[in-house]
């Protein structure tokens, strides 16, 4: 197998059979040595990260299978850290996907003028550009699809999708008396153009509280999965 | 009459009608003394700036008028340099409503990863907070309305007429061989909730090119309204 490239959190191979190999790292983003999902520098290495990562994302990912959203999920091996999935294209060079249900982090800070911290929000959708040099922008709906980001057909997908993706992680943390307060997601297309969700679902992608106490990412996998 | 609010640009008066009077000042926005529509302080003072502005948006306000758009012009009085105008309350804490027809600026640097400098946008529409701290943050429409900025109603009519209204002008520009690169205006409500073209429009809400050569905001009512 031919390896594509070394990602933050994880390497990315070619099968023979045309299928994609992603190998989880123990690298995490954050800063200063601390663990911090939203960072864009891979801050620290922390054993077990990449197990915790791959276990919850198969669950999820059979999960979604099972409710018929697609995704790019194929097998995984828990011993390997590796999970085979389906070639995709990003939209663009690359977005991501966020539904909010508090107003916190970014949007907070964004927003501070006109929301209280921690303000319950409905669900809402946003999209940023993976862009680091230019500090993943915002982009809206008619931005995205004049450059070309995606198609008006596939914006509105995105936009359902996201929601409905995210109001299920947060009815499954819910039922283990977890809150979810914000998640981001990618999305890909195959050779055909259909839409499934890629990457990861993993601690790492997600804000989570338990009553006012934060979860650390690495503890979610302990919560949710047993 | 009572002073309200001394402004970047303009001093603000309630009438004993009930109306305001606004008072075109010689201040305009930039930085290191150099004149920047887009920036949020008072950079310099320019003999004649005030004047400028009040004859365009008069002008503008007019040709409104005449093509059945709301705004919130009354009368004008160029010697005074003040403008007459309705009530009204703006979105939010203040809403800029953006048309660009060209990638620069702020755009620009938003995106840059993934269009080219100066490319064609067909009248996209952008929405950004006034909050000079938080860097006008650009705003989407999901957030828009669960922040009670504006209702889908009138997220929906901002976005029309923002389109509309720009399109009038850059027809305007396109007459006296100008073309307009993108442009900011302002909305706001009556008491009984009818949205409305408010504050000015003016070479300094607009960047306008001649060819290749940038139109410095100060020279544009001479090439419109002579």
């Amino acid at each position: 197998m031919e390896k594509i490239k070394s990602g933050k959190t994880k390497d990315v191979f070619r099968l023979e059979s045309g299928h994609i190999l992603l190998k989880f790292k123990d690298d995490v983003t954050g800063k200063d040595g601390v663990f911090d999902p939203g960072a864009n520098e891979v801050g620290l290495s922390i054993e077990g990260s990449g197990d915790a990562a791959l276990r919850m994302t198969r669950y999820f990912f059979e999960l979604f299978k099972e409710k018929g959203i697609p995704t790019h999920y194929v097998t995984s091996n828990i011993e390997e850290k590796t999970m085979e999935v389906l070639p995709a294209e990003v939209f663009g060079q690359g977005l991501e996907c966020i539904c909010r249900y508090r107003a916190v982090g970014s949007f907070f800070r964004r927003y501070h003028s006109c929301v209280e911290e921690g303000k319950d929000l409905d669900g809402l959708v946003e999209f940023t550009l993976k862009d680091d040099a230019a500090g993943d922008p915002l982009i809206n709906q008619d931005a995205m699809i004049m450059l070309g980001i995606a198609s008006a057909e596939e914006y509105d997908l995105l936009h359902k999708w996201t929601r409905e993706i995210s109001d299920v992680i947060k009815a499954v943390l819910a039922k283990k008396g977890l809150e979810l307060y914000d998640i981001k997601l990618e999305f890909g297309k195959d050779a055909e153009g259909r839409v499934m969700l890629i990457d990861e679902v993993s601690g790492g992608n997600m804000r989570v509280y338990k009553g006012d106490e934060y979860v650390q990412p690495l503890d979610l996998p302990g919560l949710i999965l047993e």
